[in-house]
């Protein structure tokens, strides 16, 4: 309106662009003005004009299927999701006291005290996780900070320093001593003339001097400039005995058997960089609070048996797990977010392509321990406040709460969380000895404290939960290649989402980018036919 | 009690000793015990016993006053207070909005949204400063984690990237590429055989390729590894367009140009390691907190202009700043806790030596620039949240809200706070050309946004308030040689304490250190005379 005319700023003018250009054109404008190339998200779809009486069904009831289902009835649509577990969210998990845990082949109850949590599936979100971010906002998820690095934690190899554990900031000190004091001695050998102009050998110099910490003859030993960034023998005081005494750093040696570029590098990856966040009490506040929208449409307990398709719509037949009913749902589209290994094993009507790419498809495994402790001794005996101390052996690291620092009473750590041969291992313990396991492991980095301290646990190893039977979809090179297009193209009136149709896989921002990319194709179809 | 033994825990332990041996042989239990390292705090000086009637005299309402009266009075000690300004705490102290900031020779009035403010002295309480955590937890000071390092944060060198900011995260990836590749093809040819074993040196190889992200040929270069840290040009997604595409690294030259080394070193820094907390709602919470318990010793408004001593105790000549009016104030001893700036012009009846002690130490200066924005731009546009972004322009940062995250409605950058050059140009400035500099330097980082979204200022220069004429004590290697001891010499009937007498300078760790020590010597003293 010319009467209120001001020069748009540039929210305006990328608001507009979105209205008129729709998500790539944004993407590409927001790029193009330096922003926002840290995540593919620039907004829900706004999909509108769905004709009327045309619907959808939804397998899955977790952070895909759900937010399906949220955009797709904005959009016009009618809706019902389908979910096997008799509470929706999915991996979107959150251990509370009083909680069972039903795995195959064991049950466990949840003792921890009012407050106390594990999440046993996603636990942090990255700043660039902007839709995720979106959705919690959008729906009223109070997020907190979620600590990641933690300079005091630990670091424990079976082979380096006896077994001791070290603290990450002495190590990394001591990596970028001696890589600096290195590289400045071949630098001045005239080592590397025919890499480096003498300028940037200069600034090399100058830049081994400074992050290397070296003193005036390009050395990396003892000093009170070394011991300002990897920690004192002695503390600074005040008054009389105020002065500090510096420690030793560790030799060439001792610093490789360490390991320590394996942690900084974790630290470095963009999917683990500061800032993180997490759901205030627990991941399953973003679940909960999909379901507060969706809910209503969602029925729950309800095993898909069977899965077909023709040029009328599709039809999804199903038994309730608690009544035992058999029945039939019918609509003229599909998302189906039912992970690969399930889906693997359910008669549905694709293409051998598609179910080719289903078989192909390979899961990782992850076991996570929760361990309630009496107090938290890792604040007030360690200094360690939240982020994660790692080992080699099977749990893999144990990490501290980002939540309820310098409370008194019990507090919940996470005990293990293995990746791989690691997992395989704690998996196939019971639930009891997965918990001696962690106890006896964790015990490397609080001797003193940590079964005297030990209240209750809990654990979840993915491979053994019935719907899921995996812990997320881990991708190589090659079988996406062969496969990642053709599990993901719409076939007829079917189209897959979940984090496996997506480039983030083992996180929920993959979940909620491939859904929204999963209805807008749908709506397309739709539109189009 | 017999019937009750158990066998002691380490806590049980420690707390014996602590109350057989005292601080320092608990110091010494801890440290054996792999504890503690971290401070030279071990509790609070349990002191008791101070004969009836024994008095004490507090110059400054700051945290070593405060902490030295809330001590004392525990020891049984009577305790005044005589502080300067017409508010304690000192240089614990926070910006409200209606808040007045009187400088020599300007005064402004904050205009902060209710809930906003900045805090112009310290403002982040590193993991290890125990002594100030202890306190918040005793006087229920509720903390919130401090963001420190953001990755997503900027980087800013006018001669570097032809001036346009680039992101920590690049360029620290960049760093660690370059500087792998160069020891790997230093290693590689032979040039430090002569320093490294051949075991350490395989170790070495090993350390660059995975740190540094090296490809087969230990060359630094653009890959979705590399990307996996540094950032894509476009991110990874979901469905048929989730692919993402790898972004170009800096060359060698370009990343020198950008020195990120020196953010890399900062955050290296004891001091500056995570993970570090804030006060909720401001850190004069802490001050507010002290003044809730000691408040009704203090005489504010009060300005010493006299101390003599002598046998028999110390007396204090002072006239009331309101009123006008001249009075006396007596005890037996005394802690003076007054910045050696302001003390160095006080008549006080003090040895030549501690006189030239008081004299020879340096103080810093620095400048804090406050800016409320109408959004959070930053959070919303660029995804940075928390942190510092750093530039080689005056302001030397901006830092980001720690928080409030995700929050709508108007919030407070940090717009400058620079030390040494950058502080003296700023603080000779008008407050008004202040704000307009950290606006025009700022707009770096935020072009579209900064002056948009402005809506006001305010500023300290530490050089320009009345009541300690410099932000904190700086000491030089020399200068602690020479003149520190002498300084924290308890003299007489007169001990001074403030982080300025202490090895913890520029922080409140050091004045509660420094306070602690000095009301331990005292009560020392007292009981021996």
């Amino acid at each position: 309106m010319i009467e209120n005319f001001s020069a748009p700023t540039r929210r305006d003018l990328l608001s507009l662009i979105g209205k008129v250009g729709g998500g790539a054109a944004l993407y590409q404008a927001m790029t193009a003005l330096g922003h926002a190339t840290e995540s593919q998200f620039t907004g829900p779809p706004k999909l509108t004009g769905a004709r009327p009486g045309a619907s959808v069904l939804v397998l899955g009831g977790g952070l895909a299927g759900m937010s399906a289902a949220y955009e797709l009835t904005k959009a016009g649509y009618k809706v019902q999701v389908l979910e096997f577990q008799g509470r929706a969210g999915g991996r979107n998990y959150t251990l509370h006291g009083g909680d069972t845990v039903t795995e195959i082949g064991s049950t466990q109850k949840v003792g921890f005290a009012p407050g106390n949590y594990l999440n046993p599936g996603p636990w942090r979100i990255p700043y660039h996780h902007r839709t995720v971010l979106h959705y919690c906002k959008q729906l009223g998820v109070e997020l907190e900070p979620f600590s990641q690095i933690n300079h005091n934690a630990l670091v424990h190899h079976k082979n380096a320093f006896g077994g001791k554990p070290q603290h990450f900031r002495d190590m990394m000190v001591d990596f970028k001593g001696h890589v600096s004091e290195l590289l400045g001695k071949a630098l001045n050998a005239g080592a590397l003339d025919q890499q480096v102009t003498a300028e940037d050998k200069e600034k090399l110099l100058e830049a081994m001097r400074e992050w290397g910490v070296l003193d005036k003859n390009m050395t990396y030993s003892k000093s009170m400039a070394v011991a300002d960034q990897r920690g004192y023998e002695r503390a600074p005081g005040g008054g009389v005995n105020g002065a500090p005494i510096p420690n030793d750093p560790a030799s060439l040696s001792d610093m490789l058997s360490g390991k320590v570029w394996q942690q900084m590098g974790f630290y470095a990856e963009y999917v683990m960089q500061t800032t993180m966040f997490q759901p205030k009490g627990g991941m399953d506040q973003i679940g909960k609070a999909f379901f507060k929208h969706v809910g209503k449409l969602v029925r729950l307990n309800t095993k898909v048996t069977k899965v077909t398709q023709d040029d009328k719509g599709v039809t999804a037949t199903w038994q309730d797990a608690v009544t035992g009913a058999v029945g039939e749902s019918k609509a003229d589209f599909m998302v189906c977010t039912i992970p690969a290994t399930v889906l693997n094993q359910l008669d549905i009507q694709l293409s051998p392509e598609k179910k080719a790419a289903i078989r192909a498809l390979p899961y990782g495994n992850s076991v996570k321990i929760g361990l309630e402790m009496k107090r938290r001794f890792w604040e007030t005996d360690y200094a360690i406040y939240g982020g994660h101390s790692f080992t080699d052996q099977a749990i893999s690291l144990i990490s501290y709460p980002s939540a309820g620092f310098f409370k008194e009473g019990p507090a919940v750590l996470l005990g293990a969380y293995p990746f791989g041969a690691g997992a395989y291992q704690l998996a196939g313990m019971t639930p009891e000895k997965r918990i001696e396991a962690a106890l006896a492991q964790g015990s490397v980095f609080h001797p003193a404290e940590y079964r005297a301290e030990f209240l209750s646990g809990a654990s979840v190893a993915w491979s053994r939960m019935p719907w899921i039977l995996g812990c997320c979809a881990t991708w190589t090179e090659e079988s996406r290649a062969a496969h990642y297009q053709n599990l993901v193209s719409m076939e007829n009136r079917i189209v897959l989402a979940g984090e496996h149709c997506s480039y983030y896989g083992c996180w929920q921002e993959g979940a909620l980018l491939s859904s929204l990319d999963a209805v807008t194709r749908l709506h397309q179809r739709a539109l189009a036919a």
